[in-house]
């Protein structure tokens, strides 16, 4: 069986590079916006569409009934939203048979349980955070911390409920995950020198 | 200023265990039972009254008052519990003074935060914490895995309530530690073998 290595991560806490670099440092591939663009092909739906489903809380995209009757552009709705969901299964699945990979966000580490990864949580304090999506995006110079602060909640917000939806698990509960990375302290380099030890 | 490495643990989780063996393999003092026969030192109590009131959830320690009025038995336990606290916080100080070292509870995470100790947190589910507790203690083959539950659990409610009445923290909570380590599929060697890396 390949080895998966699945990477949750709050928003601005280098979970993203963590993975990348691992992914780097041990040769497997690296899957993370590549999922999107997969989805895309095995649906008839534009990557934007697919990102702005997956960045919504799914309960949003939810229609309300009243009683038995539920308009026809919702049900519709429903019905992409559960065709990228279904899509998004098999990919991770085709993914995991190919080859070793390391894998970012997209509730990998519950959709390939029965492949029993590595499952890492990677999580910053706050004020981190900010610093950190300030430093690798110029765009975020414009933001005001406390802009910035809302920003990051609320994108961890609906990760959470992305999660919570699709899964019925607490996002970010230590107890879904092998091991849990505070980045506020450390290099993200100097953290996959020593965590890579972990798979070779 | 010396390295400093804490370890909170669920029961059963092999946090000890994995304290000892890191401690080992850096050459630290390891520091856990010994801090109450410190605390007895320090003061006029005994070891076994020492570890019984650590045991137990402080505020039971604490008498109800109503209005004013508390009783003498009260008043003098309270001063008990307090002077055990505060040769807890004394030791653990001194030892983090004296040389590198791992500590095993005694909520030294928080009374050492301004000597930046590396915070590591150890657990695991519960089935794996009674195969645990059946392996390395015989008296534990003679209860159920049911009542062996039950013990777990009430552990480490007392530990989780220890730790929130004196830091005011949350005891387990992510973000109070650097790392935190699931033990359930996992040697707790090779634990120690990769993660001493990070202080070498």
């Amino acid at each position: 069986m390949n080895k998966i290595i699945t990477i949750g991560r709050e928003f601005g806490s280098g979970g993203r590079e963590l993975g990348r670099r691992l992914a780097e440092e041990l040769g497997y591939e690296y899957y993370d916006k590549e999922i999107i663009s997969e989805i895309a092909k095995h649906t008839s739906l534009s990557e934007e569409y697919i990102q702005q489903i997956v960045e919504q809380k799914p309960h949003q995209l939810y229609p309300i009934t009243i009683g038995h009757t539920m308009n026809f552009a919702s049900t519709y709705q429903i019905k992409q939203i559960q065709e990228i969901y279904s899509a998004q299964c098999d990919i991770l699945k085709e993914l995991a048979e190919k080859s070793n990979c390391v894998i970012v966000g997209r509730c990998a580490d519950y959709i390939l349980k029965d492949y029993k990864p590595f499952r890492i949580f990677v999580y910053a304090d706050i004020e981190n955070k900010i610093l950190r999506c300030k430093s690798r995006n110029q765009a975020n110079e414009s933001y005001t911390d406390k802009q910035l602060k809302k920003k990051i909640l609320q994108i961890d917000k609906n990760r959470a409920k992305y999660y919570n939806f699709y899964t019925s698990l607490k996002w970010g509960d230590k107890v879904n995950y092998d091991l849990c990375i505070n980045t506020s302290n450390a290099s993200i380099k100097n953290i996959v020198n020593i965590i890579s030890k972990i798979f070779k």
